[in-house]
């Protein structure tokens, strides 16, 4: 997607063949910075340091650092080590241990010597299927944007409402709930992004925000409070979510308050779709309500909010009284009854076992 | 109720018996100031400025103003002037005009020489008023809670979740939604409260988490995005939130994203109650989501967050994109068919016309 006005990845190959370069996402939104990874262990840095988020983004940057990995010492012991190293970084990442066995099962067979070329090769397939991937809900996604267009007979702007951040900056591009905006955008469809700014971590008011502005696609941003009164108004057409993960009969793990919005779309009749890769449909869980542990984090998330002051510098202020004792869940489960269907890159299915088993025949048997 | 364990209200005579004091709330939750009121200007100021809020709060401080004006110049015209100048602290203030009334249908007939007397005198009897609304509306929501008390076995404490600030802060004491909290735990019922912060203002954060703190509630700070996730696990018994115009007919508009509560309140069988002083009422609209009107405000509230900084200071940070478009609407409407019960000073009653009635029937005719 564009940065100003220029195309960009969120992860790339520089000029010398060797060096990767990243999007430096603590530095979001008040710095565009480009951080430039030499060695293994800048691409184990930035992971642990979250330079790089978002699954996908993840995935791709551990297959860098593999290769930058092999460029420094392609015995065994230095894959072993790197691989290690990796995996420390971000531990919980699903994405991270799936590109990190895919290298290394790559590579172990290898010649030294060859190693180097191989995974280089192998990096940069896995940062592009993921654009595939991502490229397809998009297209996917469109086709619903158009047809909202079309049933407002062509006029006005589509209003889209998103949660959170699950755009091009949390995958290689594209993004997954905003795939379909850009895409819908990009082929002339006037779209208007609601984007719920997403406490505690404001990742819609930090990244969705800059990201959609730099792109070039109309939004506005807004409390997640407000999304209930715009559906109760007409002012809301869709809303497209992305997932951390989805169980097997569609119930949906997202960022917390994707539940509170699905309801306010159940209670006014407005389509609520969820976009997903394949791979973030869990197999194993059918009740997400019951079963998906929520993930608890620190409570100064919740009780300091960090922004830019008046003389410019970026610095955190502490909004609650002192000693106030918070909590912060940070994903709630939307139920597959409130959801109208799941954009995935081989089509829109039904949020139900029977639609993912239609679409995903080999993992549903 | 109790700051730092001694009782205070938020409007009070001092020992000189002319003076007025207020709790400053701008300072608040970083800091505790109380200002004198020594002139109907110091009081128009306290209004304009908001160092009080709170409909009821506003219309005693008006009071007192006047009071404070028949002390400086009793002669009709200084009765007129200040009429005035009171009533433009805050024209939209439904209590702000009743309260001026009130004192000025009292003291146009008077002798001048008798006029300074009798206003202090009603003006106390305005702030007892409201006490005597607040506490009434208290008691009659205390028993809900003592009844979730004994339905858990009187075991574990009453989990309620509220919204924004309706809190004695916004009254003179007890408040509206957290009088029947502070009358449970002062009773002895263990009670727990699930504070929203409420953005984009943050009255949950800062004004409901510093009185209940200071009171000695146990509570527990929450982003607007937790509720749903908490009632989906019976981690909340039951919701009370405020009102600033509930219709004939028992829709409430309340301050934004009680909606979306309401919504997860009903999705999860979780009883949901607005506390409201009859006057609060508005008989001549029913259907409040088409007709009650959304006030906008400005949109640095979403995309600016004040607090205090790491060096003690209290500041304000950006925590958008520049120039990032925010829409802010500060209120929304819950359809009564989501209201469990409406606790009114007068008992509490259905979310219905024939229920508002039945407590109101001088008004319903």
């Amino acid at each position: 997607m564009k940065i100003g006005g220029k195309p960009y990845r969120t992860i790339w190959l520089s000029g010398d063949g060797r060096t990767v370069e990243i999007i430096d996402q603590t530095k979001l939104p008040h710095q565009f910075t480009v951080a430039q990874l030499k060695t293994m262990a800048d691409a184990a840095a930035a992971i642990a340091d979250m330079l790089v988020r978002g699954a996908p983004l993840i995935g791709a940057t551990a297959a860098y650092g593999m290769a930058l990995a092999m460029a420094e010492d392609a015995t065994d012991e230095g894959l072993n080590s790197a691989y290690a190293t990796l995996m420390a970084a971000r531990p919980t990442a699903v994405n991270l241990r799936w590109a990190l066995d895919e290298m290394k099962s790559l590579l172990v067979p290898l010649p030294p010597q060859d190693r180097q070329a191989a995974a280089y090769v192998r990096a940069a397939e896995i940062a592009e299927e993921d654009v595939g991937i991502c490229s397809s809900i998009g297209e996917h996604g469109k086709a619903l944007i158009e047809a909202a267009w079309e049933k407002k007979g062509r006029k006005d702007p589509v209003n889209v409402l998103t949660h959170c951040n699950a755009g091009w900056l949390a995958t290689v591009d594209w993004g997954t709930a905003l795939a379909p905006i850009y895409k819908a955008h990009d082929a002339g469809v006037p779209v208007h992004v609601w984007v719920d700014e997403t406490r505690p971590r404001n990742q819609g008011a930090s990244l969705t925000s800059w990201e959609l502005g730099q792109h070039g696609v109309p939004h506005t941003l807004i409390v997640d409070n407000v999304g209930g009164h715009l559906m109760q108004h007409g002012r809301v057409d869709l809303c497209i979510v992305g997932t951390d993960r989805t169980t097997a009969a569609g119930d949906v793990c997202n960022k917390i308050g994707t539940y509170l919005k699905a309801l306010a779309a159940k209670d006014n009749g407005v389509p609520f779709y969820v976009a997903l890769p394949g791979p973030t449909i869990d197999w194993t869980i059918e009740d997400g309500v019951r079963d998906i542990p929520i993930e608890e984090r620190d409570a100064t998330e919740v009780t300091e909010m960090t922004g830019v002051s008046a003389d410019g510098t970026v610095c955190a202020v502490r909004i609650s009284p002192l000693g106030t004792r918070a909590a912060n869940y940070a994903f709630d489960v939307t139920p597959s009854r409130l959801v109208t269907g799941l954009i995935t890159e081989r089509g829109v299915s039904k949020a139900s076992q029977a639609g993912l088993a239609e679409l995903y025949r080999e993992k549903a048997s």
